[in-house]
């Protein structure tokens, strides 16, 4: 078991070192080893080229015969845009395949190890299966919800505040959590903010890293009556997509300014407020498997209290702001008991310059409205 | 200088042994060492009794002589209510002293440092300074201001919330924690609420330590007008002595109610808040040496804003509870940039249980009123 464990961690490696490049497909790894000595190693590296198992099978060649073969999710087992995995493992004649995660499509998990041990092939799965997962969660949630996997990302001091009353927010943390911000954009395929944020503070909520060019997500904006200026920074769509939601309340005037300039404005319910459980419906029909929430007190508040939230990432600065008017990181109807609170777990702590990163986990059993 | 560091740091585990014991005075302790093996080991238990080095040197004997004696503080060179150490250094032969940190009082700091070498005894000081320092921090600061160290306790929400809008605060943090709680209190000389947390919460503000005796600290009220009705916990000073500070505007029928049930009622201004500067250096001519504060949002701001607080102490609880209206851990006025914010450094953060602990030391230049 060590040893699978040892050779599944160089496959996890190799499928991670493709983070944000494999949306919609997931990141994957592959290593061929055979006696004790790797014979090939593979990633997928973007949607419609060859899986990982394939690269690590066309390095191999003829020592593929009698070989182990890991991978860090089980191998398909039908015809989507490349052939069948599982076809390739058995001709290249694969003698033990050790598996990571399970496919999480009930439709099709377990095909893949069923037809692998049809051909007399031994197979072992759950080798290193959490991290196998959570590598990638957002794959496995949208393909389990339809929706894209969200993560709340908050930036406050260490008394929960991220403004003072009249909004003066910068800066809440110290230069390197900034950084992060944007090597943490670079993982998602959409940022929301909420037209609040717009108006405030007219970001750019792009990907900048250093000067490299840098693959941009798709920028979501949430604004019911269309507030967003068409001079905003967000809507020269030069730089990157942008879609509005909005509501029936939507300024029509607005809408075509918008429109004229590239921004994609979508309705999503009667208002007053957008409709989160629709918005995120669409977005996971248009293949957006994961969106980073960065909003205010207010949208914050709405994505929490709806369930709509999978993952927070809190970037802690050490420093108290008070004040009874400051603004909280999440405001939204006033939670009669503690025992309502939202939980979080699964939680890993980091240090970042002189600021805290903690994530966690939403217990979707805590903290619903009702 | 790593042989310093083995030995010094024995010195310090020998002080910290009896924490929460020696105030007024500080932990010491010391070790005697010759030819590499330790000949004497001393820590000051309680104040009246011998110090940390005549324990050592005592036990060391003929030993001494010829020996290195670690200690974490500066030998005393004055009679006290014990004899002057350096004497009794020089009397047993002691060759070297290697210490920790020196007194901090300006009257006396080095004279014992000079005394031993005038003797021809080498000194090396400043060996793990930065630990000896910390270990006695409220020793120190009394030493410097005569006022207590205030450490300021909170136990919040990840997102800043000690209670929901209508008060509900049971429980913000987890089992672990709250016990961790009463092992801190053990550690201060004195515990600070205000009067609306004995009016909401009727503590008892003790020490529980699962069933043993414990020495419960001085409990120190705040109260403006005399609003702790005469059956609340504190009251009770059977228990633990309390000591309420109002001011002017107290009523004086309470203030005899309370008298009789007797708890001291120190009158510290005009009003119409408690004068937070006096009533500490009240409480540092009393000889208490430090202050656990575990107040509401608005007594938290006060001492805040005051520049009154040494230290921070904050349990975490990774839950985020939100409502516009829930109640933060600071409150008081509004600041107006987020450069105003009073900021931490030298942070430590430890985890207990499902919390987070993060303490750290108020930067005394940020964060002042105007």
């Amino acid at each position: 078991m060590e040893t699978h464990e040892h050779w599944m961690k160089l496959a996890v490696n190799l499928a991670r070192s493709a983070e944000g490049q494999t949306s919609p497909n997931p990141m994957v790894g592959a290593v061929a080893v055979k006696n004790g000595r790797m014979v090939g190693v593979g990633t997928h590296l973007r949607a419609g080229t060859p899986h990982a198992e394939v690269h690590a099978l066309n390095m191999a060649g003829e020592e593929a015969k009698g070989a182990t073969l890991y991978v860090t999710l089980e191998p398909c087992n039908h015809f989507g845009r490349t052939p069948p995995c599982t076809e390739k493992i058995i001709e290249y004649g694969i003698s033990k395949v050790v598996i990571g995660s399970l496919d999480p499509d009930p439709r099709v998990s377990g095909q893949g190890i069923a037809r692998l041990r049809e051909a007399g092939i031994e197979v072992v799965s759950g080798v290193l299966e959490q991290e196998c997962l959570r590598m990638n969660e957002a794959y496995f949630h949208h393909r389990r919800t339809g929706k894209p996997f969200v993560a709340l990302k908050m930036a406050t001091t260490l008394d929960g505040k991220i403004a003072t009353e009249n909004g003066d927010s910068r800066w809440v943390t110290g230069e390197k959590a900034r950084a992060r911000v944007h090597d943490l954009r670079r993982r998602y395929d959409a940022i929301l903010v909420g037209s609040g944020t717009v108006l405030a503070d007219n970001p750019r909520l792009t990907v900048r890293l250093g000067g490299e060019a840098a693959n941009h997500p798709l920028r979501v904006i949430v604004d019911s009556t269309l507030r967003t200026p068409p001079d905003a920074l967000v809507t020269d769509v030069a730089e990157a997509p942008t879609w509005i939601f909005t509501t029936e309340r939507k300024d029509p005037k607005a809408e075509k300014r918008l429109s004229e300039k590239g921004v994609r404005v979508i309705t999503a319910g009667r208002g007053p407020r957008v409709d989160l459980d629709a918005m995120l419906a669409f977005l996971g029909e248009q293949g957006i498997l994961s969106l980073l929430v960065e909003g205010g007190g207010e949208i914050n508040a709405s994505f929490l209290s709806g369930g709509h939230v999978q993952k927070v990432i809190t970037f802690l600065a050490p420093k108290l702001l008070g004040g009874k008017d400051s603004r909280s990181a999440i405001a939204g109807s006033n939670p009669q008991r503690m025992a309502d609170a939202v939980r979080l777990r699964d939680l890993d702590i980091e240090r970042i310059g002189e600021d805290f990163l903690i994530m966690g986990y939403v217990d979707q059993e805590t903290g619903k409205d009702g």
